[in-house]
């Protein structure tokens, strides 16, 4: 296996990035361009494969030789037939073959999957989940994405072009509407959507009427990172952002438990830098909820490999679409 | 594979049934005893070696060899140590080697599994599910007890002792006290025990002062048959509660399909009788709750093997043991 290497691609709205990843799960070279979506699929197809191009001259100058690509794209896949079915951040690669044309292109095998999925499989290789067969992931980020790793492989269900939607689990049935037509989903609590979308609610319910938080909203320059940084400062409305947050996340993390007999989860995605904020909730709340358990039997986990998870990720996926 | 048979043995409070059972899944020979658990497991261990002896000799006598014996227990079972860890309906057999005294008395490998476990298992080989590979089952008893099956097995999650435990998913986070500890689990609005606690309830407020339904509370005849009863005469508080238990059992099901990306469940248990009045609310809060997939994707069918679901299941769990 020495000589073998793959290629790990994240393809997301505003970058794409593309690394050469040999068999220990280190990263040998990457590449990332802003992916210009605006132009096109074709013209992001071909700066794609021209990435691809010039990380497999990298690997043949090393001996080694690029087996198969892994990519990991924001949106609905269809793996089987290498198509992306739907993606809001990429609109112009709604039913785009993109793995067809790159395999067309490049004559070695192409993979995609769901960029949370691919998280999983990246930090179940190399990052926090080493040591574990079972686990769920999260990814807070704009929305909440979710994947499940069952005896250290990837479990696509039946091949729906989805699965572990965690963020579309309903926590609170009778709650605030979400972007996927239900109500009450983990996303509208525990995401950085939620975050703006309840500072927003602040300000119109009156509740919110003076402060740094206050005026961020007005200015319009609300970020989710603005928000946790006025709740360091002790600012209420964010706080209880993120203890809602918390709380939303210990119940979904408790049904997921249960439902599965397993008892760890790995959080990641770019919110989940508010850490200390939302894990004291989501921890007690785990707790009062899953009476199956013992506190000291749940796990949760940060996180270990950030940006790079999605890129090793999508390595693996190469791999364990070549080798089974 | 034509000599080899199986034992089923599915071991309830009230009473407990074995089966001989061929590798094509018919009961050959089946035996139904009492259990009478207030007799010491000791004096219920010997009652179901005894049945285990006859079903032996049946077989030798058809020139069947009994491979091995699979048990549900409604409890908490640790299969790996062949103990009953907890069973409210059985509290002689808590922390009992049930498993460990079958095998020694019998010298054939003995295996136990939660009878809902048990119970997926049976429809998966010979009942409803036989032409699906990965589907969440769900029994509607006094409690709620659930299976999950993928790639055509049983998945038992870290081997905890628990698994599937869809009742206690929290379908309502502020709702009604669960006997588990937690609130508003999906067994407080779709079981057996949530029919009469309603019912309980409705007096109490006052809102049920008279009518049949009313007068069973009095004579403390009421039974989730009873009040099935009472719901097809048109009786309103009774109708309102098998609307809830339906879309309780809408959200848990959307729930399961988005983690899973699966898109099929099955229902058995006693209260499943009751089908016409909640598949109707089910179904619908199914649809309007999981976007992801279309109406005509989703399937809920009843289960079809009834009580031998669990035998067959239990002898099913036995090959797998032996057979891998």
């Amino acid at each position: 296996m020495e000589n073998k290497a793959f290629i790990g691609i994240d393809l997301g709205g505003t970058n794409m990035r593309a690394a050469l990843v040999n068999t220990s799960g280190s990263i040998l070279e990457q590449i990332k361009v802003s992916t210009e979506i605006s132009q096109g699929a074709e013209q992001a197809t071909e700066n794609l494969l021209e990435m691809c191009r010039r990380l497999m001259e990298r690997a043949a100058s090393g001996q080694l030789q690029v087996e198969a690509i892994g990519m990991g794209v924001a949106g609905k896949i269809d793996p089987q037939n290498n198509v992306v079915v739907f993606s809001p951040n990429l609109p112009a690669m709604d039913n785009f073959p993109l793995g067809v044309r790159m395999e067309e292109a490049l004559r070695i095998p192409v993979t995609m999957e769901n960029d949370a999925n691919v998280y999983g499989l990246g930090e179940n290789w190399v990052g926090s989940a080493q040591d574990l067969n079972n686990w769920v992931g999260l990814t807070l980020g704009t929305g909440v994405g979710g994947a499940l790793i069952f005896n250290n492989r990837l479990w696509q269900g039946d091949k729906l072009g989805f699965s572990a939607e965690v963020g579309h689990l309903v926590v609170e049935p009778h709650g605030l509407p979400c972007t996927c037509g239900s109500q009450g989903c983990l996303e509208t609590l525990s995401s950085g959507r939620a975050l703006m979308e309840g500072v927003e609610e602040a300000v119109k319910k009156g509740k919110l009427v003076g402060g740094k938080l206050f005026e961020l909203w007005q200015k319009d320059r609300l970020t989710a990172q603005e928000i946790y940084f006025c709740a360091k400062e002790g600012d209420s409305t964010s706080l209880e952002l993120f203890r809602r947050m918390g709380w939303a996340l210990g119940i979904a993390i408790s049904n997921m438990f249960m439902l599965l007999g397993i008892r760890h989860a790995i959080i990641g995605g770019g919110v989940s830098a508010s850490w200390d904020l939302f894990i004291d909730p989501l921890m007690k709340t785990l707790q009062t909820t899953n009476r199956f358990l013992n506190a000291e039997q749940m796990t949760v986990r940060k996180s270990l490999l950030g940006d790079d998870a999605a890129l090793l990720g999508a390595a693996r996926l190469a791999w364990d679409c070549q080798w089974g």
